[in-house]
């Protein structure tokens, strides 16, 4: 008999807990699969006093993190306090450092030092798991870490973050407008009394830079992501979108270009028949686009409690049972390092909203401008008052009507340089509206 | 330095092909992810003299398929030849014996003596890997073993068979009949001369019994599942599901029940705002619902050379670098006995789709054999000869006009006594159609 892997957690909220609970409540199906029983022995949290329906009773409760890390009984240190600096680096670092594997939930932690702390588990022989940092219970890290070894990937794009899933969602289902969304998001407790870090796709970032890292053998960082938020959509934009066959979703897009690993977030539009744009709500998806094969979609919550934990779960039996595979699945001295690539070098289609000032010369006039650019067209439609969609028909309107464009694969600066050609002539007014479409 | 794995290969069609040329192309890749290389030392076929594309210079070929498994270089026996029985079977269990690892993607061979081999590998420490076996490159075989090990699982269900999705897809999108869209998969070569074993529901039956004894712990069991066919469908049905809100699909369903597993492959009504629904053509998916936790949907290509190959090598890369998990999850001595679940304890709601005889009357009869069976209807609808559906009016109608009704959830056996209390009423013509709902 194996002797059981004993445990340490750091942090004990929801997640927290619920981890606890479930090791003592499915004992005996984890031992049965793994081989060997999972104990916690040490814990630690803010609040030692707090209420949390779960039993510690012959569990060590230890002052800090740090000494949970260094516990001599610790096999398996499991962060869940979060934060991308001390403590979760420094008692993950210590953890390491001493030969014992470690499990975290934490995104921002491993998109920021995730190298470092790779090279730390490489070298002392820990493993690094970190399942539930990307799409909560959807075994996405996994998937791409071991499931599609065999397979080489060309792209990886998903729906990584609920809190802009769930506004777009309900924009698009009930005409909302976003600030509207975002509020109901917050009474509601999806979204944050600071919702930046969400609806301005820097939690998405994250999430894509891992990901990005584990398909495509680069040093996983953050800051080579472009980042846009969802604050721009407007209720008409995913009217428009659904009235052309497409949907808008927030997207983090990894894709290897001829100029190397192009990472990007973005609202989105994806076409309406894609498995993606089905995903609704909180709900996270990813796909992996392989060599030679139809694309693979994952679907699944990416938040909770209980997801959460069973995503932890998974990664502390995978250490119990020594199923083992390299944070970033190659070495770190194999990982190449990627930098932001240039926007204006993107390529793909676009759907453009502009508000045209007189119809019938302007769209001979922004026509003539795409052409200059070699930008054709897979539709252009005006905005009837009547609320439907209908091709220009050169009728001349008095007041600003909404023209909406959408054009087939192109550059991003061919696509911005027609575009401001089309704002000096004078015949729009306001700021085009631009979404890049994702084909599938 | 590890030396690297010896790989001996079995079956040189399409996957066998595909799986040789990936493991040279991806030389460097695979080496990085698994630390250490990844060798084809022995392979076999039925004709040597095939073209096959791939350079077989430098590597043995052997008489059979037992002298590859049992060739001392080979400590990892990829068996692609399929078949139930001998040679794969001898030959696989010659390799287990031996103490090599096995990878297959033969679903007939795991869910016919998967219990047997894992027994061997168990004994004697080589590992069996078979995620190709089950929807192809996607890597469920993998999440349900692996990656969901912390969650209990309450129910696993998909769409396991291409060939009749790909009916079903056509059927409802064109209106077309069974017959008619078979004959169209036949000259595609989406389906076999000989239909039987896609379209009378058994390979998904195959595949389910093994994701059901990943998912619950039971011995895999192809004889413990009911199976029922698509050749009953028609076009109507299909139209009628997409005005109530639905899609029918062959689904292969294991769940826990009050007592027992029970799995079942059927058509099946799911709701059309599902991730199972949006899946069309020959594409797969599967769903896991966890306890606690919102269901997980994995959605990829089921067949192919390509896809089945990249499933295959993920196999063999696990190998290759240890990571390794039980066949079936826990130890042969642990999996429970399963035997099938009878269908008229199933509990779940249905569509019924019956040809009235005399409307007014019959309406009331149906209404109240449902009632005396205590089943209570979602609607009830008939189908109006302009081709919409309305709602049951009362208006007498002199030729048999189609009533189509969603019941709540009841259980089998009410549903059949009801029906048949309405057949012996001889209010309606012919059989009425059935299919059962299954809800997310």
């Amino acid at each position: 008999m194996v002797a059981p892997l004993k445990v340490g957690i750091a942090g004990l909220g929801t997640v927290g807990a619920e981890v606890v609970r479930l090791i003592e409540a499915q004992q005996s199906i984890l031992s049965a699969r793994c081989g060997r029983g999972i104990k916690v022995v040490a814990v630690t949290a803010r609040n030692k006093s707090k209420k949390r329906g779960i039993d510690l009773r012959g569990i060590d409760w230890m002052k800090d993190p740090l000494a949970v890390a260094t516990h001599p009984e610790v096999d398996c240190f499991v962060e869940l306090m979060g934060g991308a600096g001390d403590p979760a680096l420094s008692s993950i670092s210590a953890a390491l450092a001493a030969g014992k594997s470690v499990v975290t939930a934490n995104k921002a932690l491993v998109a920021k030092h995730g190298v470092k702390l790779a090279t730390l588990a490489e070298k002392h022989g820990g493993a690094l798991n970190y399942e539930a940092a990307v799409a909560g219970a959807v075994p996405v890290i996994k998937t791409i870490r071991e499931g599609l070894s065999g397979t080489s990937i060309n792209r990886v794009y998903g729906i990584l973050n609920g809190t802009c899933n769930y506004i777009l969602t309900r924009m698009e289902q009930e005409g909302l407008s976003f600030a509207e969304c975002l509020k109901d998001a917050q009474r509601l407790g999806y979204a944050e009394a600071e919702p930046s870090f969400d609806v301005d796709g820097y939690d998405t970032a994250q999430k894509l830079a891992i990901l990005a890292s584990l398909a495509f053998g680069t040093k996983v960082n953050e800051s080579a992501v472009s980042v846009e938020g969802i604050s721009t959509i407007a209720a008409e934009d995913l009217r428009a979108a659904a009235d052309l066959g497409y949907r808008i979703k927030l997207l983090g897009v990894a894709m290897r270009t001829k100029t190397g690993i192009e990472q990007r977030v973005h609202p989105t539009m994806v076409p309406l028949t894609s498995s993606i744009a089905q995903v609704m709500g909180v709900t996270n998806a990813v796909t992996i686009d392989g060599a030679g094969i139809a694309p693979i979609t994952l679907v699944g919550p990416g938040a909770g409690g209980a997801a959460t934990a069973s995503a932890v779960l998974a990664d502390v039996a995978d250490v119990a049972r020594n199923v083992r595979a390299l944070p970033f699945a190659q070495p770190v001295a194999k990982l190449k390092t990627t930098t932001k690539a240039p926007m204006e070098r993107h390529e793909g289609g676009y759907y453009i909203r502009l508000m045209a000032r007189d119809l019938a010369g302007t769209a001979a006039r922004i026509a003539t401008r795409l052409a200059e650019q070699k930008i054709s067209l897979e539709s252009i439609v005006q905005k009837h008052p009547n609320g439907g969609l209908e091709p220009i028909d050169g009728t001349k309107k008095s007041s600003p009507v909404p023209v909406i464009l959408i054009t087939y694969a192109t550059s991003e600066d061919a696509m911005r340089r027609a575009l401001q050609a089309v704002q000096k002539d004078k015949v729009i007014s306001g700021k085009p509206q631009v979404i890049r479409i994702e084909k599938n």
